[in-house]
């Protein structure tokens, strides 16, 4: 077999069972590798950002590592916005990229480029292969490396002639190593902290998912503390019956007062608490000189045993109780439309084991919190703040979860990113139902200019912030990608389209006319 | 005034007035200072990689060095496939990407990300402003970069602190350093080599517009020596009066036949011959062995000056004869649809003076050879290798020649990964005459595939080469974006569209259904 079948036989028996591809020139021994193992699923993608954002979903769904493959160095950059993304969300992904053949790398042909500079500005992992022979073990070793410390990006760099080059049989990739854990003393402490009085648990990665969920708020519950997240969780569980969660806020004020009480923070698969950006005169963090900040448990570490070491610690039984939402369903709505309506009308029909993938950015606010006593749900969220996540994301979670329904949620200006995933939508037969919210502009960033102490706009500024010259037809941008489109101006034309999107398979869009 | 603001009157005081633009939180000062600065204009873009090809389309027609803003990180990510164009087509690009304010960087914000490795992966040049008082030197310093060695990729990367903290007035960008030449008796020695029989001078960059390319054709005409350039032309002045030119062949076998009995190569503007992509077996560039390279002048190297020298060593009078192309109009065609018709109805339509952006990667061949003899125009080709450029340059040309038509061809594939910028031709009212190839799928690499031996496909390698479940409707999605598009079945309902787009101003969209 040559290097690309290595490969493919590496991935599939190492238990990597879906690529998500946009191959190029410089991949076709892979793409012929992959043709004789039609037991790799290959999802094809119009755009390498939709690939990257599928495998992303599809990890933070099944917790299991994907491929995607990339053509060589602008098929990474393609790529790499939804990889800082993943990287985010702690999710392990195997990028393979194709590169030219080693012994043409020294010729300036047009598609020479930075393959091992843009692939280390976001890679946790990064090599390329020197020769055939070392195909199969590097992607192991690539494998390794993606479900290292709890999902990391992992790739590696193909050069055609490693591909078609004479190889040996896969190798199986080996476990990765143990996750760090804190001592049995930390757990001591942290406990001691956590019931002192005034304490956040701050959740994130695992830990917002079943059953950790569950255990993070019987210990919150047990000691009183509040438990919090970052709001950019990768996949939280929400809705009836499950553990209540504060999300950080984005505004930085709104941050502030969330936090003004508090004098200590432990960390439990999280970061220490940051403002999304910074602003004149205000601080990078949300919380109080004088805060100590417990850094238990950081991402990459042992989340699930750290939870498990404080309940102990705590005496906590299985069933211990938390403090859990009741399902409370609003009326459907009717009557003039408005973002509350929406609310109401998402939450009352929100199915049971539906996956929420939210990038409506200054649309969400009263849906994420009519959606907390929502048909238990699970929520996945824009990790890293680059745009054009959503619906590649979505992609990736009806991939990993065909019996879900997938209900993706953004503004218009965002879906604009990554539009072509709707037809990977489309031609997998995704049950994905798409709410477009058109404000027909970048409305988060009319605030941020305001924040930035702008009071008056002219020309220039509202040329960049408005999307309404022309208007942006998503009905026609869902058909013409082969997804069904519907437009709502009323709260009773959008209650009837999201119930016939989610009584039928398969995509459709939803434009809610604001 | 803030960093922001001594950053835009920099580029204004220096001859930098257009700004490509898709800005993000950590924009927002740059923003609010080119709104108090109506005399720049802005053109948004609503994808990064729409903002990265037009300011190289805007180089490509002006020699002038345009702006782009970018969101950091992952915003650059996302202009990176058309600034690696972009480098290889020799423009000069100021891209301005924001960042996290230098105190916020040392925390984990959803939004860190590398920018300086992923700007020094594709950038000639790149710097980070330390503080605001250094915004407008760096700035300077940038726009002289970009302006330097005939045209580069410079990145500024403006902290959010620097764009806002206070600094002092503009600082007017210095001029870029003098080209290099070669010594009088390498132009003597080219001269003999030229004159010596079986030579080819292969040019590119500024050598293929006027007046340097006539100036190639008569030291061709006169020493006997091919006229040759790279099939990725940035920009080739042709059609009627215009020197002839041969563009290599993409195809391994045809380019080795066009440098089969060559015996010297000399380099004026370009890089050596060097095939697209290598494959088992073949060679990886197309020149016989024991042909020699004379490297007279690469690219950064003073192309026109390199010209005057050969021609007055040749003693060539400014109306020295070279073998110009014949105006020869094609009839009309009508009848059943296929390439050679499409061809003919181009070349027919074709305005004088028309711009011609060429991405329509297996269906140009017959064009390409009609339009030789077309009115005169100029032809920009993907330069790089990375589809999706051909929409954001056309845009690019466009906005910088207002009175210009353009005639953006595209395969349906590589339209799609930048199909956003028909949303800012319809914004700007760019007349632009976008072709849409629907051959339905990547054809370039089903024939990639056969070259690497494959001769039988399945499944997966089908489901990853063709896009024709669900099929694309490009009229729809120009109508999502506001253009009016059309679709052509027939040649007459070809003809009838492309002269409809031609008499009306603005932006068009024929689908060709192939």
């Amino acid at each position: 077999m040559n290097g690309a079948e290595s490969l493919v036989t590496t991935f599939l028996q190492s238990g990597v069972e879906v690529c998500f591809a946009n191959p190029g020139t410089s991949e076709m021994h892979f793409v012929a590798a992959l043709d004789q193992h039609p037991d790799m699923r290959c999802v094809l993608c119009l755009f390498e950002g939709g690939a990257s954002g599928a495998a992303d979903g599809y990890y933070r769904m099944t917790g299991r590592v994907a491929a995607t493959m990339l053509h060589l160095a602008p098929g990474f950059g393609n790529a790499y916005a939804n990889l800082h993304n993943a990287r985010k969300a702690g999710s392990g992904i195997v990028n393979v990229m194709g590169d030219h053949a080693t012994h043409h790398m020294r010729h300036e042909s047009p598609l020479k480029g930075d393959t091992a500079g843009i692939s280390a500005a976001i890679s946790q992992w990064a090599r390329s292969a020197q020769s055939a022979g070392d195909v199969a073990r590097d992607g192991a070793a690539a494998i390794t490396a993606a479900r290292s410390r709890g999902g990391q990006i992992a790739t590696l760099i193909l050069p055609a002639d490693t591909a078609w080059g004479e190889a040996e049989g896969p190798v199986v990739a080996a476990d990765p190593p143990a996750l760090h854990h804190p001592s049995p003393d930390q757990i001591a402490s942290a406990a001691a902290v956590l019931t002192g009085g005034n304490a956040a648990l701050l959740i994130s990665g695992p830990a917002l998912c079943e059953p950790l969920l569950t255990r993070a708020g019987q210990i919150a519950a047990a000691t009183g503390a509040q438990l919090m997240s970052p709001l950019q969780v990768p996949r939280l569980s929400r809705g009836a019956d499950r553990a209540q969660v504060a999300l950080q806020p984005y505004v930085v004020e709104q941050n502030l007062a969330a936090h003004a009480t508090l004098e200590a923070v432990v960390l439990c698969g999280a970061h220490p608490p940051v403002n999304f950006f910074a602003y004149p005169g205000k601080p990078s963090v949300p919380t109080p000189p004088g805060c100590a900040i417990h850094d238990l448990c950081l991402p990459g570490m042992d989340v699930g045993w750290v939870l498990e070491a404080l309940a102990d610690h705590l005496g906590l039984a299985q069933d211990a109780p938390f403090d859990a939402a009741a399902l409370d369903l609003p009326d459907l709505p009717t009557g003039a439309m408005d973002l509350d309506k929406i609310a109401d009308a998402i939450t009352a029909l929100l199915p049971e084991q539906a996956i929420v993938v939210n990038e409506a950015v200054t649309s969400a606010a009263p849906i994420l919190t009519a959606t907390e006593t929502a048909r238990a749900h699970d929520l996945l969220v824009t990790t890293g703040g680059a745009i054009g996540q959503c619906l590649p994301v979505a992609t990736g979670a009806a991939v990993a979860c065909p019996d879900r329904p997938v209900i993706a949620m953004s503004g218009d200006g965002s879906a604009m990113y990554t539009l072509q995933s709707l037809w990977t939508m489309a031609r997998e037969r995704l049950d994905v139902t798409v709410l477009i919210f058109a404000n027909r502009g970048y409305q988060i960033l009319r605030g941020e200019l305001t924040n930035v102490g702008v009071e008056s706009v002219g020309r220039n500024a509202i040329r960049m912030l408005d999307v309404d010259d022309p208007l942006l037809d998503w009905v026609a941008l869902a058909e013409g990608h082969g997804v069904p489109g519907r437009r709502a101006t009323t709260t009773d034309a959008f209650v009837e389209a999201m119930q016939e999107a989610l009584a039928t398979p398969g995509p459709h869009l939803i434009e809610i006319v604001l």
